[in-house]
């Protein structure tokens, strides 16, 4: 089984680490155009050829782990140079654009638009890492419209790697991973602003700060490259959550204004059931 | 050495865990108004015995790990009954109105203002480990305010802890730390309310909620017994802190509405330094 992959970063190289130890026949062809990251993924010992566009006839499987605003690009072009039995997914954090644009590709039908709600906030080759994909809850969107053989293609390599399957469709897909995902991460960036901000004259501050400061701001080393093409592909989306975030945060600030504490205890209390919600994810 | 801990929760009780350990002669005395978490931390080992405020003319040390508007009551209350040889210490996430308060009780120089910067998002005697306060930052405020064979005393223990001691005034104590502390728990508290108020009635979504998702909204877990009363002794700051907070996510929105996303990428790069501040916080 031939896969490729392209973008050789966490994401990729990941699914290249687990791929390889699943499948027995499995050799892993990169393709990046960041030359120094391909070697490093050769050196990482999880590619085993270089490669390039060229060859992607060849690919029984192509998996595209790059940013969504590149993906939109180069999907396209991919599905031009597949033979017809090769099944090819991404695996970007919106959907919708993505669906939208090749909707009318002729080989639409070996597309296959993938979701797994998996990574760190690390990115690049060195960051990949083995079993990030277990127990991670993997979306998939228009299954209907993926060829029957590559969907179990598919789903092969998703059941060897552990993932937990849910299907949905991408409108609402990029409407809910807005407020479970993208928000967070703006909250995450924003607050690390405000800190820099304030603090920078004051280093000695940061001593200050304690785990639950870098659990609360860790998505803010996420990388911008990643993120900023996320967030203007789902713009409205992204917009509407952020805007209910600034009026509940206003609220709360009101309700301190006017020392309504039992209020402010309330409201904190009622949040408290996050923790039914979070049971299970780690 | 006879060590008194009002509040046998998660900070009081990872103290008696601790100092057990550290100390061959320590005996504990647990105080606590609810009588479940007391007959609890003697069932788990870590109180020696269940005790009241009228035995406290025995203790050699005196540990207050209350809320902040119970500590403001209690401390004074504790001062007029110690012995003139023991140590006083809180270890709340305010220092500037308990130090206002204790200015002129005749006893002031027994009590020592700590903040340790440690603890989890959950509480309880149940919540209670060893090792909390290993490598962590305890912050003393007023240290010259203490008698100089008490700081002694109080340093032995954090000492033995593993603690790091940084020194502060305490106005400045609660300035810098509404940004680094409490602002992560109201925009931890907002971004859980936000998505359970727009999901409540979808509940697979949260299916799609990964780890980051976890980490940045872990916070919105924490006591609202515990973060009220801080949020209320420490009005100013905060509201300061929650207003730059809001400013930045409000220009954050512009930004998207006006399709400046290499503005945003720029935002996010320059806020990925927050990796070099948290180096060494876990």
């Amino acid at each position: 089984m031939n896969v490729f992959i392209i973008g050789v970063g966490l994401i990729g190289g990941s699914f290249a680490i687990d791929i390889k130890a699943a499948f027995n026949d499995a050799k892993i062809f990169g393709i990046d155009g960041n030359p120094e990251h391909l070697e490093n993924s050769v050196s990482l010992g999880f590619i085993d050829h270089a490669s390039d566009f060229d060859q992607l006839d060849q690919a029984d499987v192509v998996i595209i782990a790059i940013p969504v605003d590149a993906t939109v690009k180069v999907l396209p072009q991919v599905l031009d140079q597949i033979n017809d039995d090769c099944l090819v997914f991404d695996v970007g954090s919106t959907k919708k654009k993505l669906c939208k644009t090749v909707e009318d590709h002729p080989k639409r039908r070996n597309y296959l638009a993938v979701h797994p709600i998996a990574g760190t906030e690390f990115s690049g080759p060195k960051a990949a890492i083995a079993n990030l994909y277990r127990g991670k809850t993997n979306i998939i969107c228009e299954v209907e419209k993926t060829a029957f053989k590559l969907q179990e293609k598919g789903m092969e390599i998703f059941s060897r790697l552990g993932m937990r399957i849910r299907y949905m469709d991408p409108v609402s897909h990029d409407k809910h991973i807005a407020y479970v995902s993208h928000l967070s991460h703006i909250s995450s960036f924003m607050l690390g602003k405000t800190i820099i901000e304030k603090e920078k004259n004051e280093r000695d501050i940061f001593d200050m700060a304690g785990s639950g400061f870098a659990s609360t701001v860790r998505l803010a080393k996420s990388s911008p490259a990643m993120w900023a093409p996320i967030f203007k592909q789902n713009k409205e989306n992204v917009i509407e959550t952020l805007q209910e975030y600034i009026t509940n945060l206003n609220q709360f600030k009101e309700l301190m204004e006017n020392d309504k504490f039992d209020q402010i205890y309330q409201e904190m209390e009622n949040t408290n059931y996050i923790k039914t919600i979070l049971k299970g994810i780690s």
